[in-house]
């Protein structure tokens, strides 16, 4: 017998179906009881007269706990009134498993208790909504690198050598060769992808063992990172606005009833449109000036002065040509102006802070080497990556999304330990 | 300007073009010059004529070393004969950068350099081929389940407990929270998605810190692993069937040219339509016994014993029931016979072995708790788990399939390690 789904519903009115789900909420009228049923594909309100069931089956409707499994057998109505726009006339109600005292209930939780309880959280509306538009914002970002004919690439997890020192990696024993450490980024070997394949995207987790306690911060998040062969800089803001746009305009296309369970005001989305503004680093500074921001040149834009400079602006703004001093040692000089790197952080709106953080890599052999001596990096650690130039070095560019982040900011999330089925923190790894 | 990339010449028959890429190979037959560019999406055959270049362009097309980087111009032409059905006749050729002495020649080159050398030795057309249908499997993966209304459900990769004995996990010290362990399955976090969720799958990175030294084991490896609420094992065994049908017969369609490249013999492939055979642990045994097989009825299926099971048939074989006692704590026993486990293990044809391990879970509270202690598991790190039987239990199975074996099958390779950008194993974990 084909399994049939609260979304699927409007296939089956007038039809007598059977579903199976969990109780997610009940009330009572006198001789009716309205039994809310969620499947994970919808919730469907489910009305039980006395003298349709047994007995049982009516004294069941009323005893039940929430989360308690249940098969409901009964005819779909069309009823407007009710969530989903269908209600079921209920025939036949079976008890699966009882569900006694369930930790989560209609009132308030501390954030913590619902942290710990994670595994019961996620059967929330507002959980599944937010896990259903990440899952949509992954959908879109492989289609998009799919369809432009880029190759997936996933880069190692475990990496060999400490590249920028060991103060934000996690570290593991790894059998007979010492120390290995989890990755911070797949982009170094993306790199070599891309003068094997033209295209490339890694896409994984990784990892940051920063101290940092703040709502935007995670130890374990997703990232995405495409690069490019013979892309320059602008191809890679070419590149990263229309990413940004398409991600964007799928969940709004095909997620509308999540976004409305979230109360999310979807105009600021319908906004996120090419062209997006390109602005230098220099002409962000004269923002953050004009703004009273009392910002020194030369530094990093943090948290508060990117916030200050998106707020101009209604959809992403890419900030470009930063100080090299301030950004990685990969990433290529600006010609006219060698102190600048060719940089550029793409900024989200209503103050979500950088998402997408790329450049054009430093393709001459010569002053990666210097780059390298200057940074005091191990040399030796980075053979490998310099063989990519000694051997038909091209220019090329790429970029890094981070998901976490990037769901937060569509789903309109204050925090991002929603983002993610199980969030880690420095204060947290369980469940 | 628009870039023209190898794969899509036929759309610029008698146009003049330039392309950028690399030179993989090139030959010289007095006043032509034949330059092989590749680029990441196919292999061109360039033809140099003495008089239709420049005299510094003809020198550069005789003294290029292999992998340098050029750009080259002129007319496409239709040419059978060409590898790929279409040959240039060269006009301008730039070089971008050289390459002197590039280490992977045309020779053959023993296993170890060239994983010595992998950032390099990607650029050949084996490994790009390789590349290519492993991202047409993930894809097809991908889309399969999409496409059939589940869920996306990223399990965590730093886990809180050794629940199983810390001999094969990775460990790395999590801040204040002591030691924490990288993930060796999703499973446990997608059962709690499934009910939330009704149908998920997990899709990420498992570790596995085991001494084994064979050419089906990477420390590093990439595991699907869907969940379904309310199926029980037949369900799970369908879904597996349609599941690999399906990712064998798109990289069939999608993946010819890659195929012919490693020589792959096809119609192995062909045959992997369902339904598949599904024979009993009891069946197995017996078809060890009548190969002549010293197999002792209640121990798990070696690799020798897989192979000679599979070579029974021509499409994969789904072994199910086997004896609990090696089976894991966590699946549902039969209720006809409590000495088996409700478990399917799928063995892969041509001797590349179990590809998916899957099972109906054990669903009753107490059972589960009973297993727990038998098993000597901390029961205190399963509380979480347990919880999904305490509030509303529910049937529900689930698999796990392996990318790098199931890339290694379908490719027809020898050894994992190629299945995979950057292999992991026990006596490497560089570049």
């Amino acid at each position: 017998m084909q399994k049939v789904y609260i979304k699927d519903l409007s296939q089956y009115v007038d039809q007598t179906v059977s579903l199976k789900g969990w109780l997610y909420n009940k009330r009572s009228s006198g001789k009716v009881k309205f039994v809310i049923l969620r499947d994970g594909t919808g919730l469907l309100q489910c009305v039980v007269f006395k003298g349709n069931v047994t007995p049982e089956a009516f004294e069941a409707a009323d005893k039940l706990g929430q989360e308690s499994s249940l098969e409901i057998t009964g005819k779909i109505k069309i009823e407007s009134r009710a969530p989903g726009g269908y209600e079921m006339d209920v025939t036949d109600l079976k008890l699966i498993a009882e569900s006694v005292d369930y930790p989560i209930t209609p009132k308030e939780h501390g954030v913590e208790f619902l942290m710990d309880k994670r595994h019961l959280w996620l059967r929330s509306q507002r959980q599944v909504a937010i896990l259903k538009i990440r899952h949509r914002i992954v959908k879109a970002i492989r289609d998009f690198f799919d369809e432009r004919d880029f190759t997936l690439m996933d880069a190692p997890i475990i990496t060999p050598s400490a590249c920028e020192g060991t103060s934000t990696l996690f570290a593991t024993d790894y059998f007979d060769l010492g120390k290995a450490y989890l990755t911070q980024s797949g982009q170094l070997y993306a790199e070599a992808g891309a003068m094997a394949l033209g295209k490339v995207y890694s896409f994984g987790p990784t990892f940051r063992a920063e101290k940092s306690k703040t709502r935007r911060h995670l130890t374990e998040f997703w990232m995405v990172e495409p690069e490019v062969a013979f892309n320059d800089l602008n191809d890679d803001m070419d590149l990263a606005e229309e990413f940004l746009e398409y991600i964007v305009q799928s969940v709004l296309k095909d997620r509308a009833e999540e976004l409305r369970i979230l109360e999310r005001d979807t105009t600021k989305l319908e906004a996120v449109k090419r062209p997006f503004p390109r602005i230098s680093y220099d002409e962000a500074v004269e923002i953050l000036h004009k703004n009273g921001i009392d910002f020194e040149y030369g530094n990093d834009l943090g948290g508060t002065d990117e916030t200050v400079v998106s707020n101009q602006f209604d959809r992403p703004v890419m900030v470009h040509r930063y100080p090299s001093e301030v950004k990685a040692f990969y990433m290529k000089r600006d010609p006219e102006n060698p102190k600048l790197a060719l940089a550029v952080d793409v900024l989200a709106p209503e103050g979500y802070g950088e998402i997408i953080g790329g450049s054009q890599r430093e393709d001459n052999l010569d002053l990666l080497l210097e780059r390298i001596e200057q940074h005091q990096l191990p040399q030796e650690a980075f053979e490998w990556y310099l063989d990519l130039r000694r051997f038909g070095s091209v220019p090329h560019s790429g970029f890094g999304l981070g998901i976490e982040r990037t769901v937060a900011w569509i789903c309109g999330l204050e925090h991002v330990r929603e983002t993610i089925p199980f969030a880690r923190m420095i204060y947290r790894n369980t469940p």
